[in-house]
């Protein structure tokens, strides 16, 4: 063991990668982490929370106009995008600050450069032009977004990773995908004042999701005014002589805007870095194949996070190191746990999630209840903005068990948060009733639907 | 029984009672309920309805002031008093009117009168000077702020009935009060622009709850710019020549403001109902004493809500309405549960609680764990503002079972409504460790705090 620099080397500094090197180095192991971008990884430097950030950045607007029903007259506000890009990027800067202190802080080493496998205990530090030895290898390199280089003219788009640091906020944007990502930047951009289209090849945005929430967010999003395009893709894109650009999509019609963007979907960071000459097994995607306990097919070299594209989510990717700490340094084998994970989508309303769609549950169960409540979230009686919350509770009859909890609206995502802890722990639609109502809270619905909206049997909804 | 004019004779048209004449009404119980001012009750047309509007109200200026770390530049605005009364009025006034239409609708009959006991199956209906007759009577008629007529000058002070609807924003107010309509106000006031202090007889505001989150919140209060007196009561209040209000306080300084208000407690609605004569008990504060059923010590006569005195919350005057209609139609005798009740208090930071506060705790259970974070709220690493949150689990070392669970922030009260859940069905600090964290949420804290902060060992801290 002593003969390699190592107990552990860390190849990727995000989440996932940084918990298990910060734990390891806790435990008195001797550990490296190699980065070759920044500190913090996709979560912190170009996800969840710059996302966030301009989530809240792109509210205000509405909030301005709300505030006239309470008796506020607010002028018109200007908006400087450069500062909030700015700003953003302080922030991302102070986290990436703790994420590497968090590991040096406990003794372990961080690594300015791209690291690549020699051989299964070898690493090559390609910024440094010099090679180092470990016992373990931790493969941490997360994804990126699909580039799709097939498509005619992809060069002229834009990524979720450029999107937060545009020099300027454009005029007007088209973005295609579906999913959480294209659904949070329509909303985003569109709160920000952008004329903003959204193209989607599916027959519903944020495939997965339970199909209510995925129809009122839908609806609600057109609403505001967000025009958004299903069984529809991009075919080509030019530039045109005045430096914006056409988009052709399904149908024929060209759509122009000063960006376009694409959101279809992200893949895991495996080119180049030695894996298949050292004998680490991927799938198609090029996602990292791992056992239950994120140990690849080389028995020293192990993978969590979005690069083994199990569920990628940056809590999940926490998970799986604090799993790898135990199986690997406690002498505990432990599985990550992938079941029933809350979630949210930081749309505007929000959504938040736990457990099965109805759907889901009603291919899996014979019996099933539907709690489900559409009403104005009480900030709206008097703002006048008709934007309805729905909430929704799927129930096994037969048990009594909440097998899926979604929420739409307000602080969705802090709901979904805690309804995890219940759905988690199995509890029943008897354990909600027996909860009392918070009152005025939205949630409180959660609690006070004692009647079943209709009844799903054998996969047939019956009123 | 069909001897009588009415199956079901409801006093008061607040939330418990409305609720007990609509079910019993659309059992096809004949139904009658009388109220004197408004069908809505303290809830919607004086406490929490209108508190929260109000709160939403006084939360702009923060919002606004945020909105500059996210890019915005905000011009001053201006806030209309009236505007905001009358959009208020017009809400209220909407709920008062589905209230009636819930009995009527289903067949009941509303009053709008005064209603007084003659004997144990006779009503007067002092409005329309005549007599009804039935055969069970429930009291359902709340509570009002207490008058505190022993203070010299109290006939210049409001209470929280008229403070929702005021001719005009005072420039500053004083608040004698340490219960959470005393913060809620001082809180509402402030934040529309009103110099604020706040009086307490008290330690520290908010009695009861955990004294983490009393103390933050004071704290936070404090920092926004209210002025809050601990160990200060009102000894006298005068009228000045310039029509301002003096208040003599505990100490000797004399505090001048536009308004004085008390909000230092509630009493029961039991004056000249008759009570007495048809042999209903009473206890020292005027409330109605029940059985755990809710039935008086005249036995076809029940009382439920505020009026009982037990806890003073709409949900809970609901619960007992519902109890009151199995044990009295069902034939299904059904005790109130009054365990483990989740509430919200709307000051600004919201505080949400449910179950046992460390200090309680401590009294209850040998050996505790603590698990506590403070820190700031996502939105406010953009905004500057230099607010904290805080989380607090509760648990007994012993069996893991979470005893309380306290948030100040952000959304606290949608939280402790979803944490009633996990805490009612009894589950343990190993299920909130088992729930994937929502990222980023704040209520990701609450299930990734995974050592305890300190213990408390038969009462005492250790660390």
């Amino acid at each position: 063991m002593t003969a390699y620099d190592y107990d552990l080397f860390v190849i990727g500094g995000g989440s996932g990668g940084v918990r298990a090197a910060r734990v390891a180095a806790s435990m008195g192991k001797r550990v490296a982490i190699a980065e070759e971008f920044r500190f913090g990884g996709t979560c912190v430097i170009r996800g969840c929370v710059p996302k966030k950030l301009y989530v809240y950045a792109s509210q205000f607007p509405e909030q301005f106009e709300d505030a006239a029903g309470y008796g506020w007259t607010v002028p018109e506000a200007s908006f400087d995008w450069r500062k909030l890009v700015e700003n953003k990027e302080r922030e991302i800067s102070r986290l990436e600050g703790l994420y590497q202190k968090g590991v040096a802080g406990n003794g372990g080493e961080t690594l300015h450069t791209r690291a690549t496998l020699v051989d299964r205990h070898t690493i090559r530090l390609e910024g440094e032009n010099r090679t180092v030895t470990a016992d373990q290898i931790m493969i941490a390199t997360g994804g990126r977004p699909n580039p799709h280089t097939a498509l005619p003219g992809h060069e002229y788009c834009i990524f979720s990773d450029e999107a937060f640091d545009l020099p300027e906020l454009p005029k007007s944007i088209v973005i295609a995908g579906g999913g959480y990502i294209a659904v949070e930047f329509a909303n985003i951009f569109h709160g920000l004042g952008v004329e903003t289209t959204l193209i989607y090849r599916g027959k519903e945005i944020l495939s997965r999701f339970d199909m209510d929430l995925r129809h009122m967010l839908h609806e609600t999003m057109e609403k505001k005014g967000i025009r958004i395009m299903l069984h529809t893709v991009f075919e080509k894109i030019e530039k045109r002589a005045d430096g914006r650009l056409d988009a052709h999509v399904t149908g024929g019609e060209v759509l122009t805007a000063d960006q376009m963007m694409l959101a279809i979907g992200r893949i895991p960071n495996t080119e180049d870095l030695g894996l298949e000459k050292v004998g680490v097994e991927m799938g198609k995607m090029g996602e990292i194949i791992v056992d239950d306990y994120s140990r690849t097919s080389v028995d020293n070299i192990w993978a969590i996070g979005d690069v083994t594209n199990r569920i990628q989510l940056t809590p999940v990717a926490i998970h799986e190191a604090m799993c790898f700490i135990e199986t690997a340094y406690k002498n505990n084998p432990t599985k990550p746990d992938h079941d029933c994970i809350a979630t949210a989508v930081f749309s505007q309303p929000e959504i938040g999630t736990v457990g099965l769609s109805e759907d889901d549950a009603s291919k899996r169960f014979a019996n099933l209840e539907i709690y489900r409540a559409t009403f104005r979230p009480m900030r709206h009686t008097l703002s006048g903005r008709q934007e309805k919350m729905l909430m929704k509770l799927v129930v096994d009859a037969d048990t009594r068990r909440v097998l899926g909890a979604h929420v739409l609206g307000p602080d969705a995502g802090e709901m979904a948060q805690l309804l995890g802890i219940p759905l988690k722990a199995g509890l029943t639609k008897d354990d909600f009733d027996r909860t009392m109502a918070v009152h005025p809270t939205a949630a409180e619905e959660l609690v006070t639907m004692y009647k079943p909206s209709y009844l799903v049997r054998n996969g047939q909804r019956v009123e």
